[in-house]
């Protein structure tokens, strides 16, 4: 990586949804750029999109999200369960559009239980809500910690998905693990060797 | 597409996990194959993994289902939500990694509320889980069925998510809103004009 001393990062994870994404958005790009990376965080409040139609606004986010992966080298997934047993389905999308293109993916989770361990408690949890799932649904099996297409990504970019137990409350906002997959991403991208 | 008539479609969606999963997957490959397209399941017995440790088995899967992605021409996604407000996550992924290669991708949603109804219920159903979500972080509204980066995506794919109604216990296996993605790919890709 001589050529190119600082790789640049896609931050991807649901903490764009929090009133206080812009705050956390510069922390992590500051980590980022601690550990010899630039990173871009995929909220533009210079989109300025308010005005125009739900649908255009849509399609601007996505546009602008689209361009920044293109133009980065990796990706940093924030895979902590979102609404549900899994991650974010946007940081999902994400981690598989960086992949094609042959970038590595990192990713953490502030969540300790596995992906097994998570849908059974899902079960037992049972909320009334309309869902695929039921008793005759295979739960995956491979002590991973997310759907292995996106584990077995993050395996095959030289990472392994780190998985802490946080604060309840500090899910969404805590920064150990993210600071743990920049340690990994320094290691496989040579950054600083 | 007149130099080749049959394009190929990669078909996405947790019916992998179904204890009937061969037979849906026949159903799908039979539809597609009816209205002018090869088809992959990927759910392939030949694999013969159940020997291999567990990360290794991931990772054969893993493999396959890339191998099978890079082969297809497009996807179909089963965007019924799984075990939680979203479509499940390594459909997410294929997703992505197909658009990143510039393929279409279609999806079907066998549940009619859309993403915000849908996050909406689940803060109602305030299911005793450890998860990212808190009253304050923002729920899309953007009138989409699913997070954008997966709506827009099959919008710009040509599509749009086909969201209906089904009998309860139907989500997984009913297959009109999927017959309804082969009559959009049939559009998008001019099969048989």
């Amino acid at each position: 990586m001589a050529a190119r001393s600082r790789p640049k990062i896609y931050l991807a994870g649901p903490e764009v949804f929090l009133p206080n994404a812009r705050e956390i958005g510069e922390a992590k790009v500051a980590l980022a750029r601690a550990a010899g990376f630039e990173a871009v965080f995929p909220l533009d409040p210079s989109l300025e999109i308010a005005h125009l139609a739900k649908p255009e606004q849509a399609r601007r986010i996505y546009d602008a999200d689209v361009g920044l992966m293109n133009a980065c080298d990796l990706a940093i997934l924030n895979m902590t369960p979102f609404r549900g047993v899994s991650m974010d389905a946007g940081t999902a999308f994400e981690a598989g559009y960086m992949r094609a293109q042959g970038k590595p993916v990192f990713g953490y989770s502030n969540v300790a239980a596995d992906l097994k361990a998570r849908s059974l408690a899902w079960r037992q949890a049972a909320p009334a809500l309309v869902d695929a799932d039921r008793p005759d649904v295979v739960i995956e099996d491979f002590g991973l910690a997310e759907n292995l297409m996106i584990a077995v990504a993050v395996r095959q970019s030289g990472g392994t998905v780190v998985s802490r137990r946080v604060a309840r409350g500090a899910e969404m906002t805590d920064l150990e693990g993210f600071k743990a997959c920049l340690a990994e991403a320094r290691t496989v991208l040579r950054v600083g060797a």
